[in-house]
């Protein structure tokens, strides 16, 4: 049988990462190249007895089918909860989704013609690509600099469906926007009518400050905004959401009924059980204390081994998330690289695949979240030591003396 | 801000039979209008037992970021159901769905371009036009008789992309297809290069003897196959499943993991425990006795109070499944009836919106699954009542003697 593929079915490629995460998953690894959070701090008692709870109380009720919006009592708690992070919108904004990826599905669908622009950072979250790419846009990347996406950039992008932003602990540069530079990017989007979609999975993983209001607090109704509970509770649950606009609420609400029917009412329980338990602040308290050892032992581990490299070894320590993005020495091909570090029992993401157009190959993404601080280091150790082979030897000899006391 | 809509988006429109839901809510009506799965017959106690063996044995694993084609060992567990049911495919080609609706979407994405042709029968399922229509094709109808779709209207067919089926106990219309019919469709199709999408949630609800094999076990690589969990367990869950031959099934995959990463690695869990523990074959029997009861209590009410219509109304004991459907006296708009059914207590899907073109007004769907026996009497009589006020006076004299013996 002759099967005729949709056109856009050309265009769904399989998952860059999780290929690379099956070849590293073999034993001896240092993978630094997930993006999964630590297991180890999932809250297994709290999500026991919230599950025993919803399973006690309201069985039925959790097991049959139930409204695509979402359980009510959960999108009330999320608009308090956004609240709480400087973001006032209606619990009838929520639109409880089955991880925020699907959010990025339901956004496309709902905004996205084939050829319509959309703007998106460079990098960005390759999952997001990947959701739009079945709408066959056309991405142009935001100019941006070290503070984030240029307003200007914005503004050039009139026309564009949407700017798709990640304003905290950007998975995966780990770069997080300054309230400044967060009211340019919003006035300039409101002045060119460009409209925003904020990703913000990682609002709640900030390791040293809170950081500033979303985005769409300034926008209001030229934004959307994505939520998640899967780094913050654990992502095996698919539970997040989305807040639109009330004039949007209603397609994004269909495309929703048509995607799944509906997330599963038995799981969106269990997440509200768990955050009405009242666990959440002090379960977040030792989540940073976690990931802050891991962050802290991976930024020291880069500068103990990568510092022999000097300037021409470039990373910034992420405020929050779970990822360090580290530029290479020019000229030095992450992805070709790849091959020999995994021989060298450490593996990581080229960074090419997050950018949608003219990727940076000297790029990479280490994720600190799951690794033991010990291994983090045995892992940047080896990575250097490819690096080392690696780095074209005519450049070598400048900086002989350095490598030399530093790896002997 | 003016967000500029998909093309797309202007199809998706809200889905009739939820907001007739909404209305009929209220106490005293006995809606026949629902789609859900009486919750009495969940297996709440199997599903808690198995929900403490996941939490217990492999909480982190259940609560992290999974594999995108699913649970391996529930994978298998499809795979050897299917085989019992006349279905043998490799573990391999099964995909973990989040419900076969998600099923459905990603057939739609694959498949489906704006303006290829897609095949249904008459009536269809309306969630299947709804995931259809994010992708704008052209949705023509397949003539079919008293055994269902015509094998000669498949053969018209040619160039669809697929054939859109539902061969057991199809919601709404209930009918099964018989062996010879399946035997002829699957053959006129493989002829005319028509591909084959089988959806068959309703298999295990057989209620007086099981369907013949599917279609998909004769089709091949020409089919794809949709199942479900919610029918036999529980809605709530999420999880469904579809079977793609090994050309398509990587496509499937890339669409699967656009649209959501995964279904929820601790639902398909649960699942799997559910059924390792080999509870499911007393469950469905108790299942199909439950159903059994209902069905006969809603074949003797419409024996009862819509025989005075005579061959005006006209309907088929379903063999298995949840839904009768009923052909009112012509020239009857079973829309525009609700209103006053409604106020005279009962409450039904009008036929109408299951058509994908030249509706036929005069038709309806009552689910037999969720009312007490007592009340779907109750129902029906109030639905004779308000029938018999519609139908045509000119018709009345004609059978006015039965019509006033039967109701005084």
């Amino acid at each position: 049988m002759d099967w005729t593929l949709a056109r856009r079915a050309k265009r769904l490629n399989p998952s860059v990462i999780r290929e690379i995460l099956k070849l590293t998953e073999r034993p001896g690894i240092v993978s630094l190249a997930g993006g999964l959070p630590a297991a180890e701090g999932f809250p297994v008692e709290a999500l026991r007895e919230a599950t025993a709870r919803v399973l006690a109380g309201q069985p039925r009720e959790a097991l049959q089918y139930a409204a695509s919006e979402g359980h009510g009592p959960l999108r009330e708690q999320v608009a308090a909860d956004l609240a709480a992070r400087g973001l006032r919108i209606a619990a009838s904004q929520v639109l409880i989704t089955t991880g925020s990826q699907q959010g990025l599905d339901l956004v496309g669908k709902v905004l996205l013609d084939p050829g319509s622009e959309v703007a998106v950072e460079q990098p960005t979250y390759l999952g997001a690509l990947q959701a739009f790419a079945s709408s066959e846009p056309r991405v142009v990347a935001l100019a941006g600099d070290d503070d984030g996406p240029r307003p200007d950039a914005i503004a050039a992008a009139r026309g564009a469906r949407f700017a798709y932003l990640l304003p905290n602990f950007q998975n995966p540069s780990g770069r997080c926007l300054g309230a400044a530079r967060r009211d340019a990017i919003v006035d300039a989007a409101l002045a060119a009518g460009v409209p925003i979609v904020e990703d913000d999975p990682y609002a709640d993983l900030w390791l040293d400050a809170p950081p500033p209001a979303p985005l769409a607090a300034r926008a209001g109704d030229a934004a959307i905004y994505l939520g998640s509970f899967s780094k913050v509770l654990a992502p095996g649950l698919r539970v997040g959401y989305l807040v639109a606009p009330k004039s949007l609420y209603p397609k994004l609400l269909q495309a929703k009924q048509a995607a799944d029917l509906h997330t599963p009412g038995f799981n969106q329980r269990i997440v509200h059980e768990v955050l009405a338990s009242g666990m959440l602040p002090a379960h977040l308290d030792a989540l940073r204390t976690r990931y802050r050892i891991h962050r802290d032992a991976m930024q020291a581990a880069l500068e103990r081994h990568l510092g022999v490299f000097g300037t021409a070894c470039r990373w910034q320590r992420p405020a929050g998330g779970m990822f360090f993005w580290v530029e290479l020495p020019e000229g030095i091909d992450a992805a070709a690289l790849l091959p020999r570090a995994v021989d060298a029992g450490v593996a990581y993401v080229p960074g090419a695949a997050f950018y949608a157009a003219a990727p940076r190959a000297n790029t990479l993404r280490l994720s600190f979240a799951t690794v033991a601080p010990s291994r983090i280091d045995a892992g940047i150790e080896a990575l250097a030591r490819v690096l080392r082979e690696a780095w074209a030897p005519a450049q070598l000899p400048l900086r002989r003396g350095a490598v030399a006391s530093a790896l002997h």
